[in-house]
């Protein structure tokens, strides 16, 4: 199935705004089978959005839009696929009332221009749109003029904010490409996220034991973020659980407690779900990292249940003053230094009376290297009931990967931890 | 001038990555007067890439492609863009040079495969890639056999990964381009960044006064972000330098305080410079940012000189032990109220001794808000030697958001204060 996916927006074109729609929804997509081929951003100008689609036409099975809906002069999508495809707009009428119901509920009148937003192609699927006022649409071009021998398409025209964008496509989208285009073949798709291996080490572990499984159809696929790297495991056919369950396995026994999670499963939430199943409890002691695992750790909801707090320590003066860190540890040790790690961790378990405290200290540069402390060089130690461990590693990136490795090494050995 | 994008990646159309190269060259080359008119991600093969330059060549001036240029069997777009233009590739001994010396660095001899990126079509001018082993390669095609009349179409080829690749545009391309494809008239674009208004208010506030600019020729665009909207000014020919320089007379008039920066200019940047001109340091207390000011603060190198720490209390008990938060306080008013929120910045100044302190304790949710305070409310303190300041705002985004659109409003009211 051939599947495509053009983006609306001139602000993309001018680079003042990040197109998260391509990863997200070609990552959806792939998930559920459907692999995006081609993807493509043009300006709000009806030459260029007729033409991208007049291409798409003439190549995919299933073509998605973003952007374009909304109530203003330059939102044209609707009405240039209605006129590509020579189909009238109607107002719908329930649509007219849904928007209405939106203002209403924000206690104001619906502005008269909004009313464009009811207008439905002839034979067009409305997907709702509970989060804003701009519906989305779902048409058949069949017959399709601009396809060798007429062969249909399925166009489906997404709203462009990204909070009513995706719980469409989850809600609406999925059910229904589910009954107008039935993949052929059953198709599965999971991905394991493993972190503290490199990518390399990785593949050297999994692709010979997985050799069997991609000769019977498993497609392998690697990708690697900062300090994490992720294992695609794909199949389609009647075999397809089969394969990719016993490929699973293989990357599990190999692998072992170098995975964190799957599917979307953040480091950060897994850390909050260990520590709230046990009902233990965190507090953070950050130099180097400079409040982003305190950051991260927050991010995820109910955090707080475990969390008790963290302290950023810049100074010398404020790792002695809160942490307890001592005068001469840092005189004849310096900051950076396994010693100081440990005491910050210790002294923030102390002050937090929590079970569990993370410590980092390290050089974030670009500045402050020396030749025995290069840029780069950190120290990472976690306090618990049972004594303090410290690590030693060494990040020798920019200032703000740096941070991310960082973070994500020191969320990683807590993890660990609770683990064993 | 017609100018488009091809980024290549198979892990692009699984969206296992995010394309930010979409969205940071556009950004550079519309600041340079070369608007992208259309991008197109691929993936990484032969048959794809092919035809996706095919049609590039057909309509555009300048085109760019990211990525395949690495040493492995997936890196095609050289020797599929030498073949396309019937180029022959030789292999420069400069190259294979410098890729060696890159590996002698690293205390690694060259591998073999690596002698691949050494290869240069026939004509082409070679970017050197400093961070990396791929160099770049620009060529013209000339004459185009893709293009009516054989108009010619230059071909710039970078490499993927965004530390190779910006410097390279930087240092190499923008040059180049002056000599190779200089615009036909002059060009000058400036953007000024707002914060704590609207974008509706700046649009309200600027576009009359700026009515007659327009009609002379200014480009006016906006683009909002989080708590932030960018007002991009730009014009064209022998008047451009004028005309964007009285715009941007009328638009600091016009917003005045509301204007933090220019160009690339983060908030916290300015901050920081601001407190390191005058020499005055600062403390943070965070509730539900969670580390998030603290985060932004230290991603700018640097601020450990005037940033001395910051304290990240979700409990009542830390925001007791820590900030001398009173415990009458939190009974009475609770977590999340005005008191609070001074007590916290008074604390947090006090213990650190800074010279300002900004303090946030609000509602993040998804969970936690009631009737009287929902999910969203927040106070910001800012306390400092002249006395304590608090705001009452309401942020009702989801999590993520909030703790983005609340980390930028602090920080923009220590600005302000900072200005005063």
């Amino acid at each position: 199935m051939v599947v495509e996916l053009i983006n609306t927006g001139s602000e993309l074109m001018l680079g003042r705004v990040l197109n998260t729609h391509q990863q997200w929804l070609c990552r959806q997509l792939a998930d559920l089978g459907y692999v995006v081929t081609r993807q493509v951003a043009v300006p709000d100008t009806a030459a260029d959005i007729r033409q991208s689609v007049r291409e798409a036409l003439a190549r995919a099975d299933l073509i998605f839009t973003t952007g374009g809906l909304g109530p203003t002069s330059d939102d044209i999508t609707r009405d240039l696929i209605a006129g590509l495809l020579g189909k009238k707009l109607r107002e719908d009428a329930a649509i007219v009332d849904e928007i209405k119901k939106f203002f209403a509920g924000r206690n104001r009148p619906m502005p008269e221009r909004n009313r464009v937003q009811a207008l439905v192609p002839e034979g067009a699927i409305v997907l709702a749109n509970p989060r804003g006022t701009a519906p989305g649409l779902a048409m058949e071009a069949q017959p399709n003029p601009f396809r060798d021998g007429g062969k249909p398409s399925w166009l489906i025209m997404l709203p462009g904010p990204p909070r009513e964008l995706r719980p469409m496509f989850t809600e609406t989208v999925v059910p229904l490409l589910g009954h107008v285009l039935p993949l052929e073949n059953k198709f599965v798709c999971r991905t394991l996220r493993t972190t503290g291996v490199g990518e390399s080490s990785v593949q050297e572990k999994i692709d010979g034991p997985l050799g069997k499984l991609v000769h019977a159809g498993l497609e392998l696929g690697y990708c690697a973020h900062m300090g994490q790297v992720d294992v695609r495991l794909a199949a389609r056919g009647d075999s397809a659980e089969k394969i990719v369950s016993e490929a699973a396995a293989i990357v599990r026994a190999q692998l072992g407690s170098a995975i964190f999670g799957e599917g979307d499963d953040e480091l950060e939430a897994v850390v909050i779900r260990q520590l709230t199943e046990r009902r233990q409890t965190l507090a953070v002691a950050e130099s180097c990292t400079g409040g982003g695992i305190a950051d991260r750790l927050t991010n995820v909801p109910g955090a707080s249940a475990v969390f008790l707090g963290g302290f950023v320590t810049y100074s010398n003066e404020a790792k002695e003053k809160f942490l307890g860190v001592r005068d001469e540890t840092l005189a004849q040790h310096g900051a950076v230094s396994e010693l100081v790690a440990r005491e910050m961790a210790e002294g923030a378990r102390r002050a937090s009376r929590s079970d569990y405290a993370i410590a980092v200290t390290g050089i974030a540069g670009p500045t402050g290297g020396t030749p025995e402390k290069p840029v780069g060089t950190v120290f990472i130690a976690l306090a618990s009931g049972r004594g303090t461990e410290v690590w030693k590693m060494f990040n020798p990136w920019d200032r703000l990967a740096f941070k991310e490795v960082t973070a994500r090494q020191a969320l990683n050995q807590l993890r660990l931890r609770l683990l064993a």
